[in-house]
């Protein structure tokens, strides 16, 4: 029998969030129920929603960064227990069987994951994401938060986490170079640049944060980072050419890319998970000379992201979190655009006690 | 004492090659004098010497696919004697202690290389390449050719071999994936490309060569590739989407990197090694998504080239060359620009014999 349970709704790209009831299904075998304790606010999100990724299917709710404890398994899970602490991601299923599922990359599917919500699910529905009371998953796509994590603090990392720690790892923030620590940059100083700071300064990274200015340098220096600059000052690319063993790239806006190229030391890498709408334009020769890596970044495998937990518990790194009831997302969004936001807002779904949901 | 050589030189971009009389350095104690048996023509010669790549300084000789035997050694020298067969490429110095020299690449010395030709040597005096009857040259960055290879089919290896190696060895083309071989496409079947594909090819790939038509299907089939595929065809990029594991683009022509992007399996990686000279145009969206990789590759060190030497005797690869005097330069600079060359031409330096240089 589905589950009714409350959640946040819009009905339209410019309407604001309802408190609607939404119907998840009955548990199949492989299933885990959650109870819902926190689900962070992704800028994908934002962007979803309001219809600026294209159409999205309404009445939806969005929220891929979840965190809960189980309440219910299906009959043949075995790995998941009513009471343990659990979270998802941006990620519900895949087919399991693809050269990518088998290599644990899951987000990567060759026969098309399914998103955590406005995405058709194997069943033909669309999936309806993570702010509501509860979720049902299958058991694949469930990672486990361990105890030293607070589920408020760990919702973010289930998508701005993993998408940060994923080209961190591949590309070997922690490893030596000729003895000593890399250089690894971090543009931008948002919801991902927070958590890509903190994880390669864990990973054991001399870590510099760039931004057009030197606004937020005290958070950066807070975070791990070991000194901020400002891209926007005078002589900027000059002054640190060749500096950079891996230049990690949060940032969604336009850059100049055979500069932030040139800041790079011989085969250096610029890893890119912020998606600029236009495309950018980029020397070959810039690459070329000192043979050097651009590449892209999409969130990360379910492996990798229980091996990212693992790691943020382990060295105490966590979201830096502000925390809003329901009816308080609607400004967060206008909020988390105007950038005003440091580092991520996290709805406390607690406070969906007592709502009374719009009549269907 | 100097050592005074027959060599083709021009003294300007459009005057013709003439024989002219240059003195190479008095050996030092790490300096090889090499008798030069044979000099390939790389279409950066051309580029050079015809001033498309910037001024060059004249009067100059070009060549850097240099292939010979050690007629001297400086007093230093005690890994390399009298009569072994050798090959220089494109670098005669660096500074030998930056992080990118200690890594084994030169290529990419922190302190400039300096270039076999065209470059400001270490005593101020410019390098002058291999159309000549002998060169002299640091130890440290003089080759070994095996025994196996005849010097004109190997001297195109000491650029075109190393060039195509290189990124080839570094993204792992004869790496398995699932179990099965790599799936490499080569674009473009010049000089470079025809290189590539006996390289991948030996390494274990899976080979596609990609060129705008099938004019050169059965060559492409003779050096080991698997099929040929017209890029020009309709639908070509649709049909062939996430087909490939690495993509070596040889070519200096613009291209639509989206779309090469998007015949990458995940996790994919394009490397070029070819030169456009306008910028190009990419979405980052083509990276993000796949997690895929588009890298740059400029030659190679000395003990890779060394290892490409080796390993094309192991695997009976040579260069496909042929074969003109010093007075049909000229007119093979012309065939190499129109195209018409399958695949690579190499003067025969015994042609100096009897040549008349220009008085001074």
């Amino acid at each position: 029998m589905p589950i009714t349970v409350k959640a946040l709704q819009k009905t339209g790209p410019d309407e604001q969030f309802r408190v609607a009831q939404i119907e998840r299904r009955d548990p199949r075998p492989d299933d885990v129920v959650i109870d819902i304790k926190a689900a962070g606010i992704c800028h994908s999100d934002i962007h979803t929603i309001r219809n600026e990724w294209g159409e999205a299917h309404f009445p939806l709710t969005v929220g891929h960064e979840i965190a809960g404890v189980v309440s219910a398994v299906g009959s043949a899970v075995t790995d998941f227990a009513v009471g343990d602490r659990v979270g998802v991601g941006c990620m519900v299923d895949s087919c399991g069987t693809c050269e990518s599922c088998v290599a644990g990359q899951e987000q990567d599917c060759l026969n098309g994951n399914v998103g955590t919500y406005n995405s058709t699910d194997v069943d033909g529905t669309i999936t309806q994401g993570g702010y509501a009371e509860k979720v049902v998953v299958d058991r694949r796509f469930v990672c486990r938060i361990p105890d030293g994590l607070d589920f408020d603090v760990a919702a973010p990392l289930l998508c701005a986490g993993i998408t940060t720690y994923a080209p961190l790892a591949r590309w070997g923030a922690g490893e030596k170079v000729a003895g000593r620590a890399k250089k690894v940059a971090v543009l931008g100083l948002g919801g991902l640049g927070h958590m890509g700071v903190q994880i390669a300064a864990a990973m054991g990274a001399d870590v510099t944060v760039l931004s057009r200015s030197r606004k937020k340098e005290q958070l950066a220096l807070d975070l791990g980072a070991g000194r901020m600059l400002a891209t926007s000052e005078d002589g900027f690319f000059e002054a640190h050419r060749g500096e950079f063993d891996l230049i990690l790239n949060t940032i969604s806006a336009d850059i100049p890319v055979d500069s932030y190229l040139r800041l790079l030391a011989p085969h250096g890498v610029m890893a890119v998970v912020g998606l600029p709408p236009a495309p950018q334009t980029l020397g070959f020769g810039s690459l070329i000379g000192g043979g050097k890596v651009l590449a892209g970044s999409n969130i990360g495998g379910i492996a990798e992201t229980q091996e990212m937990l693992d790691f943020c518990a382990e060295h105490g790194i966590a979201a830096q979190i502000e925390t809003v009831g329901i009816d308080e997302v609607d400004a967060a969004y206008d909020r988390v655009v105007a950038g005003e936001v440091y580092f991520r807002v996290v709805i406390d779904t607690a406070t969906f006690e007592g709502a009374e949901p719009v009549a269907v």
